[in-house]
């Protein structure tokens, strides 16, 4: 490549946003000349960011005068459904939101309390987990829904035993993610320092909207648990599956293993993984332990909520829509301790 | 009660020991007169844990000097098996490893891999879960097994619905702990502050001790995975139980709510609890919360490990066995934030 | 006393309302009978504050229908200046802002920027840090200004070698909080947990508030810096000053040790104190280092931002104006690990 | 460049030596060849270290089997002094220990409690200081002594502003550091997550080993007081600084932002910086507050100790010696939340 892809990031101050920011700086073959914000636009990135090394003074989001190859979207649900039709006639979209990762648009409503709206768009839209959707179909999409943060470690966890016939029974995954899941705008009292720091709490026990999410992709039904670690980022996800009569530790570990092959970035290890070990990288580590005594497979698996489970695995989609390879840019050793 | 108490606590510079110092310090009925330390003997308690403030000065063990009504171990396993005879000759024994909690002493073998030796006392141990267990056999006990944490914050969750035969297949109790439920003298690089801080993994993940402590209480075949919280205190459990046929939330609520009705620290919640909430009270906070899509019920319990955990549960059976309410002397009042 | 103290509390969800809830939980003669909140009249305490085991029904603020002994203020600056004429016609006032703190109402104005407005109360108010302040003064007050976390462990930190001539120059006060000192009701971006955690900064450099509190209970001039800590609770008070010719680090101590002979919350310690250490107690824990290499004194002190930086120092307060023990129902071993 | 660099890191399971292979893993000029470890030989690097993507194997040290342009030594002190003769004969030597970086041996001894003995290398070691040493001198260097954490902090501090005249008096510097300063291998109580969570403490407030480091560099006497903060990176220094008459806020920060003009790393900032905002970075911002008040200025600034404060700054100085731009490889946008 010898110019780099020009792209936009519109909502560049959130969480998401930023990340794409810290992680495009290190690409060779991108560069971000639009970063976004209604609240703040006029300002330099920097002065709401200080953690980022950049010059770029923030814009309100104008799609008429974009020009750029890719458009990442980080903003609240609804947007993209909006602007994702003028977007797509100037660039390539990577949305970060839900908008598009569910096809049933019946549960969209259901899980997501709004109406689905982007006539015309109903097929178009591919889902951008590269490690378990056809990443041909990833490389010559326009609009790309990026997964969920817990929806991706879920789905890496169990789609394979799925499909190799290795689960009975109802999987319950039992997720703990990091508070930075909740996005930096969230201001209810729940989101303090004071209130998370030495704590833990389940939330939105039933009907977390990342249940039909996880259920698409593994293609069965499943119980789906999250909670508050009081850590800024990371997922850990415990999956307990009962295993089918007859199955061994090893017939889990090899469905896992044949299935991130050729994968650079989700790898089955041997040590219970934890949430640090990958922090601010693009892996999934994932480990597989086996109780005989009652017949269950325990799959932990962990990855960087901003990065794998939002910016980084949108990154991922955009050197695979791009030509390059796609772990182009993407960090693979943690931010350690 | 004219006179109080005289209590000894053998191992007063771990984390349990010392916070039987610091909760027994409000005791109107009880007096710590002994304090045991084999590395700091005749040092000041306070200078090794410069949060008490106690002139008393440690000692050297020695069952021969005790003179005191109720002795608290909080020492390593196998400690209590062979001290036991001799103490309870002199007063009453509330042990806080696991030496005396399994009736069964293979199962005590084959997870503690040593054998069970204390001749004479197998029958003598009464299991302290005052919530679970006839509380007439805790007053008349000469030696209390005072339960694990994690065995009371799943045995509370589930039991009462085990009896009530609200449960089918393997409940999952996947349970997450503070750091401190290690130890203060584990010295592993795990353990460190720069590694857990941020941080969140499981362990143990099969064959973790209290595995059979739980089935032993609750009466079935559990699933049990722990994993560590970056937090000094605190147990948060999930218990995923799919429920019988017909079962409703409602079911579930009132069979807890029915079995804790008599017990001040064991309260079921209309709002899913917090670790933090229970911090240095001896409660457990438990919620239900029901997926009638997928037929489960999620039981959240919370409670803090030093204290309903082990300090404060260790009280509790003391005031039972002095005659005294059982709340008398114990938190009920969250430190918060 | 016979009958216990009757105690409303107002403002009582947010940080020191609810501390003072805790620790009043424990008092053996004071009773919580009213609590407060204007945005929440109506529901249980402990549905805003669930680590509360309590009854208590909030209500609005209403002076007339007012039945108690002992009125604690917990709120915004003004609320006290304002309501305090007509409470006091009905009970003893412990206002824990800063409203009544400070002599020269001009300094109130420049630092608080608005005016002080509470006619005929100009004499009235006594500063409540009782190792500082005669206790008598304290003991017939009618309206106590409790003093500022900072403020205390500062003003114990100088004000004796201040009174014994001991130090030369402008002493740096170089202080560090946990962040509950913020409160429960701020909502920055700032204090929330993913800003905060692994985080650390200096604020308001210049201007601080307590700056005018410390030189007024000091009597010097001095420099004031403040940073938050990623800790909920604690305030860790550094104390730099260069000590007049001939001054050794004997005379520093003896100072120290004489002023606080008789209080038995305020300690000079031979080891280097940490803010947990007095978590959730109304301890001062003091040390002091010496560098004869540069001639200066370092004075380290910690204390309890929400106990005696806030509700513990409030009941002391009270319970000199109720003529009992000032250390009834107050902690002194601290929360730990 | 057309070849990289080759490196090896002696002490590669350390917190700096780890951090080592993490930043040189992006670097595009450089390439880790040998990692060694005594207790670990024959292990691959990323059993110990999970989160490094690294097939390394770990070697025991033997200089005689080095073939390596570039030698990290990241050990205790005393390592380097022994054994930087010989592989001085083989490759450029970087030590990120104290042993090189005192030109006065007897203040070594004092400070060490050892005999500095490296004959024939007293006059080769350059403090690798780039901002603030003359950077030709490290371009030639052989022997680069890399400095402490807190010295590169307090250093670039004050050392413009002494060189201008525009301090008197003794500078008070209150350093606070995150807990991985103390290194993986400390296993002290003090380290644990239990006792350093939600704490802080000063350390060695007398006689900390950076003291004369800082001053060797600034010229002139200080007064240094170090502090744990809970966190695992971060390095925080406040310096309190009496002006000379006359001196304005203008010419403190005209004197900073002067002295590190050329310098992309080193930056004078107008908003108070916090510890987070360069986390992972090779970056110090630098913040001027002025209190007219009482004639002080209060320098902030923040660096990451394992970054700038250590194997960033290593590689700033292996960049320079190998002829390249001296940010090659380094990253400037922070990890955050």
């Amino acid at each position: 490549m010898n110019t780099k892809a020009r792209v936009a990031i519109v909502g560049a101050t959130g969480y998401g946003g930023a990340e794409l920011v810290r992680l495009l700086a290190n690409h060779p073959s991108a560069e971000v000349v639009t970063v976004t914000s209604e609240r703040l636009a006029g300002t330099r990135l920097r002065r709401d960011c200080p953690w980022l090394a950049s010059d770029l003074v923030l814009e309100a989001f104008d799609p008429e005068k974009l020009d750029v190859d890719f458009v990442f979207l980080a903003q609240e649900a609804g947007f993209a459904m909006k602007h994702a039709p003028a977007l797509l006639k100037k660039a390539k979209v990577i949305d970060l939101s839900a908008d598009f990762r569910l096809e049933d648009k019946e549960v969209y409503r259901e899980y997501y309390k709004r109406e689905w709206e982007s006539p015309g768009l109903e097929d178009q839209p591919i889902y951008g987990l590269p490690e378990l959707v056809d990443r041909d179909s990833i490389r010559k999409a326009r609009l790309i829904a990026n997964p969920g943060c817990y929806a991706t470690a879920a789905a890496l966890s169990i789609t394979p035993l799925v499909k190799a016939g290795l689960i009975q029974g109802v999987p319950v995954i039992d997720a703990k993610s990091g508070v930075s899941g909740a996005g930096r705008s969230r201001k209810e009292t729940d989101y303090l320092f004071s209130e998370m720091t030495s704590n833990f709490k389940a939330y939105a026990i039933t009907g977390h909207r990342h249940t039909p999410e996880i259920e698409q992709t593994a293609g069965m039904t499943i119980r789906f648990t999250p909670h508050l670690i009081p850590a800024a980022r990371g997922i850990y996800s415990t999956t307990h599956v009962q295993v089918s009569q007859g199955t061994t530790q090893e017939a889990i570990i090899d469905a896992l293993t044949q299935a991130y092959a050729g994968s650079v970035f989700v790898n089955v290890v041997d040590q219970t993984p934890s949430i640090k070990q990958v922090e601010g990288t693009n892996r999934v580590d994932i480990s597989v332990d086996f109780d005989a005594r009652v017949g269950f497979a325990v799959i932990s698996s962990v990855l960087d909520n901003l990065v794998k489970g939002a910016a980084g695995q949108a990154i991922q989609n955009m050197n695979l829509m791009a030509g390059l390879p796609e772990e182009t840019g993407l960090p693979l050793n943690g931010v350690w301790p």
